[in-house]
């Protein structure tokens, strides 16, 4: 196996900077719990990237902090909006409905983006005493389809949902691969598109471990505490939780990592794009490349390489991370290249074969 | 405020060898969720140290751990038998009862120990259909009130729980700190014990973040799987957190920061033995010295010392950890002997005031 | 408004035989919940009716009973497979989520049923523990759309369902209609073809109130009647809803109900055969007449007639019930086809208008 | 067997003016879910009872209108406070817990009453995100101990848990036994007493099956037709319940049927306040007689009669109806002096054989 795969962004690495972060702050005692200087100066560049009112609370998992801000966002007979290639529908093992409670709508969205078409048609039963009402439409910003939202789709989505009494959630595990994708800060593409709270990951963008759960608007985070307490997601030695985010906002890591891992999937894309057996099933436009490729060659390729395939369909997932170098990407590529002439050679031999033996009859 | 206080274990800072251990883990790729070669290790280190049969499973954080194992263990009409002081009961903000959905039988225990008379007082119902069914046991060692139980206490507790068809779990937050008290090992106090299964304890241990839910009884864990993901307690890159306790385990790390911490309390405890004014309210048989002092002194040592006090009973907790010094107790003793003797002095000037305006009538 | 209009079949009186029985019931004291000999003789019938080992439990409700199968069926992890017309999915303000817990895959049926292919989109993560695990297939027999299963159609969805783990549940708040519908003891659509546990309904069949769970693997209601406690469906005076079922069930109540209203909706199908506005949707097989007619129409009959109508689509569902009456049938048809003249004649004179209107320019 | 036992309220029969409701209510059809005429005047008795700004709302069973109003008070991380020998912490089979989230501290109240001292001891943490917050306050009246709270010790409840911020919820099973016990009518015992909110019981006084849950301060409703649907508590038939609520209160029957019960219970103490083996365990203020006996007269009596006796203790729980007679009375009070004096009898005897023994030595 390679040393580096394309099979997720958290089987990437540390960066250096967020290690040295940790190391650095490993001096001493400090108060448990987030009641550290740590975690005061974390909130302080949360709110510089995401807004002045921005409430920031910092968490252990992506899965954490989705069903947390579901917790905190629905009453018992609340419901969630989303795609049905959202992450917190197919891999999050129910935790939404189980530790949450609320039931997820979940719309077909090949390019994994909803639009406010979609979410008009689970709104025809608000005020049905009978009937779960939608409360959240949960977005993932870049999608788990490797595109990204416009600013004004989102801001479509947001103005939709606010008309009818709804909040919007943004999964953002990779919210900095959209925001380096679209050259925006995140507040334009949270905070200013009308979103009200934001999975904000870290994990996926060169962190050991570590999101961020920010709510856009405050008033919503009221009794937060209680909540993450409760939900499992408190870290005692939170310092170290803070640290890695300091070392991930206050320069321009986040930025950094992110382009870079995008740049990559661009990479890729272009390395394959004369490979005729390669069809893209999606626009790549973050750090992943979605692809369809002969069923024969996957097997070929996964003796060396990790990544993600799907049987059913022949579609593969290259993800490209921080740590991802070129020479990575023009070695996948050129594997490809060369998996895919192998077996076309094998095709037309089996087809001239079998033309050759209906010729006889 | 002192670079180290005595607030809890969990402000320490993270052991070198641990953060040594993570920074060599930071290289190339590795499968997420578990699936990477740390993690083989580490779940091989916890079977070395608690038996073969042992079926480990890395979590965030001991509520994580706690709330995990209760999910395992009950089905959705059955509870958990525990002491009135335990973390599950006291501070984990009703996840136990929210998340897991058990009930608790909380048990009034001064010194924080379990008997098999106090557990019996709540086996009178078990079969009726009306009554929610106790299943669980969970002791703490060492307990919240910095007292262990003996090997023949545990044994008395799991031969009662198994008799009746309960199982018991440990919360061993601090089960490293109780296997050195006794100078014995891990397997001694709890797999030869009888127990079931086991939130062992590493953050307050030297860790920077990171417990094992350990099952003696492998049976009891088909399926965890599913509920480790659920319960949102599955790190993505889960080689950091096996790193770690492979660094705690592979040597003496793990007995080494406990026996440390216990010797620290016991030093502060013979520091103080002759201030007349510090009654202790445990014994000190662990890491945590429990004392009632005067309340004044409380407020005068609390500025420059970070610990815990009850204000209602005047009863301070002085956790000693990892990293605790010899010059910290010192320095603390001291400090509590010169408080202890102004408010004495106070306290005589007073009385003097009070004989002398008395004598003046 | 009529005496009796088409809205549900739960908006019907209770059978005067049920209600004889409750009065026969009404003499000293019974014990309670459950364990009084009306409650042992209505388990009895149940077992006459679906089979020796069928282990039956009277509950309140519907929905009680269906989230109840749902807890039963599925651990924590698991889930539920259904029509996205199915009762769970759209009428139970997201009870099997919240309650049960468990995540539903819907799925779109339009005729309210499920089959093998549909069933087998779901099952692609077996084993994976990221994802939720479908465990119990849930259909609805008369469905929700007034279709019936064909034994057939049940059988091969039990056997594909049993084949890969699966178990199959019945909401059978209206088995009843379906097996006179098909003419078949209430066996030959549930035990003999293979279902696991039936919601079976009384309420809908002229009860005053009253469903039972029924199991047909007894294993698996092993500990039922703790989570009957538990879920709020355990009757204290028991023996109040045991008589109705025995009412029901001691005879050919059941059938005779059944049929009844069956045969009232065939009847309402064929007086509006001729009416050209009136294009049912649905087949008439059960008890529910489903048919697209003129917007305007529906306003023009909710005057006097209760029903459901959905603005949307124009879509009404007319439930006949034990105590529809012939005569009910034909002013109900008489006015449908009188309503759709008028509109009929509006819209020519409208259409007339708008033609000499154009002729004139 | 006799036909009428002392086993519990709930073994009686439905009061005659209640099943002739029924059935005077079963005519023609009638809206569903509560929105029928016979609810709308069930919910103005209420608010004749209660108070003007009462907001009711029917349900099935006492648990499942407790738990509601857990669900319908607390938010995800706040607890209640009830005594030990509550219905919800001992007979719910642990659905508060499980299916409202909410943690029960449970506090020994030998009598069955709290007290604001008792209370008081649980306030220690309110605003500590790590601790589960109290927000209820849930008393029983008449208490499960037949015991019964002054108006002034009620009111000393309620203004103390106000102050704290916290609201008072009564499980008011029995609390028309309460009303008539004190002479007061509902609405001076609950809402002139500051109750926010009450379980007002029907099934124990009279009634086929119903309760009713009264908020008494109406603004904690809002959305409580989402609960009571999700929690699966809504009748479909909902006339049926309300007409006996109607038979209950439009008249004096409640009073009339739990003054009676009460009266029984009185007579019943009477009756053996001469028989020295029997010890009152609790004073008889409400319909139970709660004692001890000698354990080898409860075999005996049970042999003809339905009550509760704890095996541990020796006490036995005889519970009046509306349907108990003074001959019932009169036969038990017989038969248990007759089987006291037996046992008396024998115990001489063997007490004198011992003596004769030891003489003899």
């Amino acid at each position: 196996m390679r040393v580096r795969g394309f099979a997720s962004d958290n089987n990437a690495a540390v960066h250096p900077e967020v290690l040295a972060a940790i190391a650095e702050a490993n001096t001493g005692h400090a108060a448990a719990y987030g009641e550290d200087p740590w975690t005061a100066r974390a909130e302080q560049l949360l709110r510089a990237h995401f807004g002045e009112q921005a409430a920031s609370y910092l968490v252990f998992n992506g899965s954490g902090a989705n069903v947390l801000c579901f917790r905190a966002l629905c009453r018992q007979w609340e419901s969630v909006i989303c795609a049905d290639t959202a992450h917190v529908q197919l891999n999050e093992a129910g935790a939404p409905e189980r530790l949450a409670g609320v039931k997820l709508h979940a719309l077909a969205a090949p390019d994994g983006k909803l639009t406010p078409e979609l979410v008009a048609t689970q709104l025809g039963r608000l005020g049905d005493t009978h009937a779960v009402q939608p409360r959240v439409v949960s977005v993932t910003q870049s999608t788990e389809r490797g595109t990204v939202y416009s600013v004004g789709e989102l801001q479509a989505l947001t103005e939709h949902a606010h008309a009818h009494g709804l909040l919007v959630h943004v999964d953002g595990t990779r919210l900095s691969n959209e925001a380096a994708a679209l050259d925006l800060p995140l507040r334009a593409i949270a905070t200013d598109a009308g979103v009200d709270v934001v999975s904000f990951g870290g994990t996926k963008n060169g962190l050991l471990l570590g999101e961020a759960v920010v709510f856009l608007r405050p008033e919503l985070s009221a009794n937060f505490l209680y909540l993450r307490k409760q939900t499992l997601q408190l870290a005692s030695k939170g310092r170290f939780i803070a640290a890695q985010f300091i070392a991930l906002l206050e320069g321009d890591l986040w930025h950094r990592n992110a382009a870079h891992a995008n740049a990559m999937a661009a990479r890729l894309r272009d390395a394959l794009s004369d490979v005729a057996e390669v069809r893209l099933s999606q626009p790549v436009q973050a750090n992943g490349v979605f692809a369809v490729i002969p069923p024969s060659v996957v097997a070929d390729l996964q003796r060396e390489w990790r990544f993600n395939a799907r049987q059913s369909t022949g579609e593969v997932r290259w993800m490209c991370s921080w740590d991802t170098t070129p020479d990575d990407v023009e070695a996948l590529a050129a594997a490809v290249a060369l998996a895919c002439r192998a077996a076309s050679a094998d095709s037309d031999r089996a087809h001239s074969a079998v033309q050759s033996a209906s010729a006889r009859e």
